[in-house]
């Protein structure tokens, strides 16, 4: 059997995507709406997963941390002020022939000359700035005065609330304000599956900090999040921190990292930690009148402090976890014969049933009960799926391919039927391994939750 | 000292929300967006905590519910199926006198003629329906085709994705998919401070069952609802089930309770429980073509099911957990004298911080030190805070003020300077009774999270 190309393993990705109930195409009923994704009961659980380890780790396992949430709505005036509604733009031509609106570095070049790749027409407009802001109106009517905007970043949501937020915390330098939430944008070409969407959710931490040391921190974040992508199971070669050249960062940028993957459609940008020194809270303070300024109280100064910024995609880094884990090994069907078995890899952390109870019988009421009372056991500690439908063998598989890393089985040797000393004993299997352990039923939420968290 | 009035107390709830960092205006250095709110880091974490318990009893504690996450954008056809676009509106008037746009019911009438509230004039357009769903375009043109909307419900992303939930978790009838995200109305006067709100998070749940059994889980659902907000600290008493009547319902629902709270400005609505029949997911087959109808596997019959809803608001919950946890008591200041206490009596299941550790002094080094240990002690199983500074009766009442339930203080005899055998023990102190009691630092975890879980 030869090695699956890049682009077969990321058909099956998708298509174990579907199948188990992982990401769905939105509206898919009515023909979907393109870059537009839904979470299936196991995406939700996948992404909550990853969310809740993020909070936990950027948020309640430090003390210099706060969170926030902000609205998707905005006033229209921080986005005057932060330069989305001037720059945050790409260049289109529109095709006179076919109408077609085409991103300007899609056009196709014969000849040295720039034709649709749509009709193959040479009628084209000049590139125009095309905003990538979704516009929406609020209130009782539509126009000037009404618009406004979706967030196209959740970061503009911290950085106008910085002053409160200081306030209310009584933090000082260096702290941050952390944000979970969705962001917008009116991409021409959504692609990759769910990597480029035009909906999409975001986990950004602004790190505020002295100007001397926003070089430090740039580095420290780096490195901190680096260190997360393992936590939650990216093998760090597959992981790679890109130094953003000067000509390519943002101007105000005195430094910024991509951190990419290697998805099987190449290395991609999973995160940006970028340096961003004072140009936000300068141009909200600028443009609001407000002072966003800091007050230190040793050295009675005040002044606006720069920021370092690690952001975040959720669904990509969903997207990742699933080509991470994705795998296919060789294992025994029910007669014996060997056969492929796709298993998703996932961390015991961020996997989405942490484990599965099966009853080896479903028409053997003991057994079945006695599963029962395990699921009870199990579920204050952790999500846990119960089945009693087919034969062993394939409940086995069905865990396996949807990342399940534990599997426990009540069968006749738990009820004491064979050899009492082995009542209330279950086997206990791994996912990665298949391999069995016995092991008493009282000790299971100890053994499974130190092996989760 | 007289009872503070219902409008009284709903200002010191607003002005509490905005001092501690529970709730801000969105984008307030421009002057806010109407309608729309953010939450601060103590917010935030209350309204992870109300998601995330929902989430627990909702889906991960039964067998017969899955979770989704669905996109906020969908294609419009959804909207048209689901009668949205032709019916979700108010009726409004415009004045021609001030160009003022009005809702119907909010014109004033003096001697039988009404009038614009704003400038007095009578000369008004008759009423026309005004959708309530905001507009955007997604794609490159700003046409009807590319027209669509924010969601207004989360319901309808289940409804659509309902055969494909169906096939991934092989769930037989009575099963339900549930939801946690936002929703937005163009609320044409948004009010009740964080009540009534332009954007909106909803917390649903779609449970479908056979038509004969609809009655009975709709009496179900509306049970377990009311214990749900009992289970969250909500006084029974401050809770109601409202039968809707007839006349009231909408047309497709054999029967609606809503559940209403006692705020402080009013008896209104926390939640609906409603039985919508077939309604939505017939509308869904008929105007997609696909079908969404359910497959008997013992009668071998085929037939849409029937749903009940229970749809409870996020934002709504907050303020209503907000408003019941306030009260004001009186308890010694640091010289004896007493003063008002604020205290925001939380159930520990959903208080932001469940636990604040404090040095007696910051400037002895040991005490700090030992406090630090604890913090460790106790991250790994809920969210902590530190805090060293100022006396340490002015340090309980900040706890108070935001709700924290429980708070360690480390003090010498902590270090076994008095009392050898008090050596390592802290004053646990109860929020509510302001009690102390000395417990092993040891004890803390199992103590703690025994009280909060």
């Amino acid at each position: 059997m030869s090695e699956p190309t890049d682009s077969q393993r990321m058909e099956k990705i998708v298509s174990l995507c579907k199948r188990r109930g992982f990401i769905f195409q939105s509206s898919e009923i009515y023909g979907g709406l393109n870059g537009c994704w839904d979470y299936g009961p196991l995406g939700v659980e996948l992404k909550r997963n990853l969310k809740n380890y993020w909070w936990r780790v950027v948020v309640h396992e430090r003390d210099d941390v706060v969170g926030m949430d902000g609205s998707i709505l905005m006033n229209r005036a921080v986005w005057k002020a932060s330069g989305h509604e001037d720059t945050f733009t790409d260049p289109m031509v529109d095709c006179r022939s076919c109408k077609a609106r085409l991103r300007a570095d899609q056009l196709v070049e014969k000849k040295g000359i720039k034709q649709c790749p749509n009709c193959g027409g040479k009628d084209l407009t000049s590139p125009r700035a095309f905003n990538l802001m979704f516009k929406t109106f609020v209130g009782a009517t539509e126009d000037e005065s009404s618009l406004t905007y979706l967030r196209p970043e959740t970061a503009q949501s911290i950085f106008v609330q910085f002053k409160s937020v200081l306030e209310v915390s009584r933090k000082k330098l260096p702290f941050g304000i952390a944000q979970i939430g969705k962001a917008f944008r009116n991409e021409i070409n959504p692609r990759n599956f769910t990597f480029r969407s035009r909906e999409f959710e975001q986990m950004e931490l602004e790190y505020f900090c002295r100007a001397e040391e926003g070089m430090q921190w740039l580095d420290y974040w780096k490195e901190e999040r680096l260190k997360f992508y393992e936590n939650i199971g990216i093998a760090r070669d597959n992981l790679h921190a890109l130094t953003v050249p000067d000509e390519e960062r943002a101007f105000y940028s005195k430094g910024t990292y991509d951190i990419e993957y290697d998805f099987p459609f190449g290395r991609q940008e999973l995160e940006g930690v970028a340096y961003r020194t004072d140009y936000d809270l300068s141009q909200h303070q600028k443009a609001s009148g407000k002072s966003l300024e800091y007050f230190d109280e040793e050295t009675k100064q005040r002044f606006i402090p720069h920021v370092v910024e690690p952001s975040a995609g959720v669904d990509r880094t969903v997207l990742a976890l699933i080509c991470e884990a994705y795998s296919e090994d060789e294992a025994p069907d029910e007669k014996g014969k060997m056969e492929t078995r796709i298993v998703l890899r996932f961390h015991p952390r961020i996997a989405p049933i942490k484990c599965a109870v099966f009853p080896l019988l479903k028409n053997k009421e003991p057994l079945v009960a006695k599963a029962k009372e395990i699921v009870a056991l199990l579920r204050p500690h952790m999500y846990v799926f119960y089945d009693e439908t087919g034969a062993i063998g394939r409940r086995y598989r069905r865990q396996d391919e949807i990342g399940t890393p534990f599997g426990v089985t009540v069968d006749f040797e738990t009820l004491g039927e064979k050899d009492p000393a082995l009542r209330d004993t279950v086997t206990l299997r791994d996912r990665d391994s298949m391999k069995q352990e016995r092991v008493p039923v009282k000790d299971l939420p100890s053994i499974l939750v130190s092996r989760i968290s």
